[in-house]
């Protein structure tokens, strides 16, 4: 600790004491530079000021750059090059061109690339890359870039705590991560410059693993209404020559919504299964799934929560029902039309059941369905233990599903009643929902037997059906005596996962399936 | 990924000025040996080479003990634990017999456990414990076992920041920080080697906390469901003849929810109130709370949110009453014998205001709930200060139980309208419901009296009412005069409380009522 | 607890290796010290115990000051001041004069002061600078005082990680952050003692920022109730001599609750478009707005997630009406005298179309909002891009407007057909909450036609109009060019922002808008 280097010093105490506001003087204060007197640089500046260092700017015109943090100096980029052993360039990539002229100063000096583009590829090479190439006899290091200037300024808010850097020299690492460390940020080695694209692709990046998911959701809808205006709208318009077009708004939407819905969150529960039939087929959790599943698993936690929107949209627009101009006056003329025709009808009991029933299976799996999303939330799944979230994801999650699709079963053997079904011989809109979680159910009922269970608890703890020539190995140390690749992990995998994790630990999974890089140097 | 870099070495150590690419020689790259080439064992020596890490693997075969990440090599076990100081052990616990063999190897060592078993209680003594049994000359420090594979080989996200590591050597619990820090996670010391049973259990516990309040809530729900069913649907299948079993899907679960939930909310106020009148009896706050007080106090937050479940469901079986075959069917015949009858109904004004206020009541009491729940999310409560989060759970939690009960009053007054309320001289359910919010309103308001109040905020700032040898020393530093021991602190009980921080801050209350450990000192 | 074995030490050293148990005689155990044997003091002992450190508590009766943690000793404050370096205050500011004794003793040592007060403005200095004057020799750093007694004696949770601190001297500061790093805590540099007076108020803040929205809310919602009440009730009663009373807490309190949630979420969105006409105005972003927009640009979450929260209400309002007594009362009502009167209705069309076109606008509107204020935990805006926060926020935000707008439009045509609008001359109620909202589509509109996007692109990349003498500068670094300040950025501002961070990317907008601090220095 360096309580006692902030205690023994016996040099000047009264330089301390005298000058409180003196953040100077103290020898290990080190002088750090910054190219470019902009926005960035400036609030760089500050923080660096902030955190005890001591700033000069490299600027072309140091007499005129406009503010400056106070206690900083601005000098001609050579001066300041040569004044600093790190120095940040805070310039515009279309103006690093003259840094090349520096290049004899800069030799041996760390270089922190802080910049973005405003697009992405917008050049061949990452911008780190290129000054890396500029000035070769410098060690670049990106990062900062993914932070906002309020941080940059005013250290790290629970929102931008990680820095990310990459590098070829370690040691220029270093230093920039005990700097970041110094300034407030937990400093994250991304690896070496040529992950720098990477880096400066991450502020540009628009929900990339929402898109798969998204087309899907899209792709469904827009099927599905098509698909009923046909069957509903124009078959009334057809055959009975009834203008229902008003229903498109609520009725046709609400129908939709809840099968896109329940079709989604079969497809996120479905990769699981198929992986782990793969899996019993192969007779080993050692070889790659093929890149469509792993693509469809590593998109699971959207899928549900897209499928969890449409149910958000479904459970509204069924509650709006009964307030509904054309519900209130259907209802109305039925009840004249009972009176003056002198009808009586008679309470179904069995009826009344399936009705109730429908609706509390319904708000039951809606309500499963709320939790699931709940604990994806990235701050509530943190707080979990791995079987807590394993076993709401899988277990609870599998339990929605069910209670989901009893629900939709339930309501068409309730429409069944009312309706002749086939119009134009095509099916309903919920019997086509109904096929994939039903076949996602008796396979998951299937792998709940309990010989097949069995075999593939063994093979997700490492056991492989032929292993020829390193099987003592394998015996050795079962690579999945350890919890993170136990049953419970692999179980994870079945529900969608939180939303900064998620993935992460999917294709964590996948990683240890023997991934490329390692089996390179097998 | 910058596994190359890390690799082709052994060539120029001052190429690092020259060639940038030359991430290596740098001789503050410390070489750690891992024992076990498993997952684990290949993710995290892939992670220690992008942290900058030299890595050697032991293997009992270690020419053909399968893919390694690149850049490393496998030697036999006595070779790899004398090349480094630091040995990670990735080996299930059952083969944990052939490192006694090693133990002149590994003497003075630093030997990092990072196990876990596949249940609780497997074995009498923790992986680690009986690691350092084995070997009972090397520093056994148990750490990274609460994190998945995928965090140890790419560094910490935001879910797995924290590495929880126990160990009796302080130094090598240093040498394990540090290494932790470097790798990106933020290390917490929980003590010596005894707790590794409790780090070996994390990753297996399945909501502990959640197991009373569920029970509790189990418990009410069974009792309340026969309770009704015997009241409702039995009474009138008996006396009626009138089969209405149907409404225990919808009607009867709908009674069910709302009693189950009032009920939980009022538990999980009660044991505040009660912890006052306990401190005001006994004069003081130093002295502990019977067990089963604190085990209530422990999971308030629980009672809460499931109380926040039921009330959840709840709302939507209410919601959803328009839309049932039952009311409709109810609803037409009232019309049509109406009309038959000729009957004319006038508009009761009281009962529409008790109505719309029932309703009111209900949605304002929601409302209040679903904000108290918002702020129990561990990222919301975070944001809040103190006082804030005191106010939210404290205030606005009594005006949610004040309104919540107040709805349920209304309820029974627009029953008693039409029921005779005591069937088979039982009351309804909604009379038991009110039983304990009613008790925890009283009670608070008697403490809320000025004289109460100032007696107990005086206490819960250290005074007490008898204070016989060190009195003077009480008055010297009253212990509560820090913000955290403020009568705002002791408010904040009164709610719940965080997701994670929750029973840490009661318990915190607890541990400074003079615990154990301090008192045997004393 | 493993304090014991932390402590009862001074024996062999080099049972280090024999006996693992030995945590002790470790050399760079330093000693520190603790002022006060109260709670916190007591608190901070244990943990301090446990990261390794060795404690000696300052008391005025160091035989009779209570339970101390184990292995730690009382003595007086003059022995325990000169055994450490380091010393804690952890005693109430009231008793801080008989310090002023010891300043002999305490002459260059670094003392932290931890205290706070009970309420805010109690003195005129902060409880630190007091200290400092009291002691001008000493290093005071303000620290700790954020966290509650039970983080202090077990180290940080989530919730609880950064450490605050503040003080003059640089080393001193570095000290306490080592320390802090050490027990678990991530520090934050708060700069000069002059800090400390914020830091204290910290924990006694009480939503500082929520309250000019809080305002505008009660203050809207006062005027709209009783706007109402006249327009609807007092009107009925005197015009029609009809008490319809009753409709407060239902009917007219669904008729305030939407309109004020549409204004106050206009008023989330209106700062951004007039700050982007000033800027427009302007001719450059380089110039402060003004504080009244400032402040407003300030409160936009809040004012959004009050908004929700009114939406929410309206929400469910809407969903209970068909249960109301009231309006089951009149639809029988109106089904009756249908009959009695041989009335026959006919079902229109358009009127079905706008009914649930309404209906469908309000639910996509309510969704929206929803998803709106997920994004704003600080655990999801966390894990977002800068790009897709802004995409959420801006894009998804006005989305959200249009919906919101045109439900409550079309609730206008269909109340058109009904009323007589004009009661008292006076607009209804929905009329007046169209103005904002309509205003700022209005001023969006045109912000987005090309030719005013481009300027406003151009302006926010750092392009000024008038840039007389250092043009050429920013011609060199285009301060903008970094994303940060980028058009994406500045979209972001259109949005409300992350519970956390949402004021200061606002703030930092404007910081670098050439705050007083860097302009003093130009």
């Amino acid at each position: 600790m360096s309580v006692d280097s902030s205690v023994s010093k016996e040099v000047q105490p009264e330089s301390v004491l005298l000058c409180p506001q003196g953040t100077t003087a103290a020898p290990e204060q080190k002088l750090l530079c910054i190219f470019g007197t902009g926005d960035l640089g400036r609030s760089l500046g500050q923080r660096l000021l902030q955190s005890g260092y001591r700033v000069v700017y490299g600027s072309r015109r140091p007499n005129s750059c406009g503010p400056l943090p106070q206690g900083t100096k601005a000098m001609n980029h050579e001066a300041a090059a040569m004044s600093a052993a790190l120095v940040f360039v805070c310039v515009h990539r279309e103006n690093y061109d003259f840094l090349e002229a520096l290049a004899p100063q800069l030799n041996g000096k760390v270089l922190v690339d802080v910049s973005n583009n405003l697009k992405k590829n917008l050049y061949p090479e990452s911008n780190a890359e290129y000054l890396q190439r500029l000035i070769p006899g410098a060690h670049v290091v990106k990062a900062f870039n993914t932070l906002s200037a309020w941080s940059l300024q005013n250290g790290p808010s629970d929102a931008n705590r990680q820095v990310y850097l990459c590098g070829n020299s370690v040691q220029a690492k270093q230093a920039v991560e005990e700097m970041a460390t110094k300034l407030g940020f937990a400093a994250l080695d991304r690896g070496s410059l040529s992950a720098a694209g990477e880096l400066e692709d991450f502020p540009l990046q628009l929900f990339p693993e929402w898109r798969l998911p998204l087309r899907v959701a899209v792709g469904l809808t827009a099927f599905f209404f098509f698909y009923l205006v046909i069957r509903d709208i124009v078959y009334s318009y057809v055959e009975k020559r009834k203008d229902i077009s008003f229903r498109i708004m609520v009725s046709l939407a609400n129908k939709v919504f809840p099968i896109v819905s329940l079709i989604m969150l079969a497809l996120c529960y479905l990769p699981g299964v198929i992986a782990a039939y793969l899996q019993l087929y192969r007779g080993t959790k050692y070889r790659r799934f093929p890149a469509w599943l792993d693509r469809w698993m590593l998109c699971r936690k959207q899928l549900g929560l897209i499928a969890l929107g449409f149910a958000f949209l479904h459970v509204f627009y069924t509650l709006i029902i009964p307030i509904r101009y054309y519900v209130r006056f259907k209802i109305t003329e039925s009840t004249i039309s009972k009176i003056r025709e002198n009808r009586t009808s008679v309470f179904d009991t069995t009826m009344a059941w399936c009705a109730d029933s429908f609706y509390s299976m319904g708000i039951l799996g809606f309500g499963l369905f709320v939790l699931l999303g709940i604990s994806s939330l990235p701050s509530v799944s943190n707080a979990l233990s791995w079987r807590e979230f394993s076993f709401i994801q899988s277990k609870l999650g599998y339990l929605t599903v069910f209670f989901c699709t009893f629900h939709t079963y339930l309501y068409g053997n309730d429409q069944f009643l009312y309706l002749s079904s086939y119009k134009w011989f095509t099916p309903p809109g919920y019997f086509l929902s109904l096929v994939v979680p039903s076949v996602l159910i008796v396979l998951k009922l299937l792998l709940l037997l309990p010989c097949v269970d069995r075999s593939l608890t063994r093979i997700r703890q490492g056991w492989e059906r032929t292993d020829p020539e390193d099987g003592s190995v394998k015996g050795f140390v079962p690579p999945a005596d350890l919890m993170l690749f136990s049953r419970k992990h692999s179980l994870r995998a079945a529900g969608f996962s939180p939303v900064i994790t998620g993935s992460h630990h999917i294709s964590g999974e996948r990683s240890v399936q023997t991934p490329p890089s390692l089996k390179s140097s097998g």
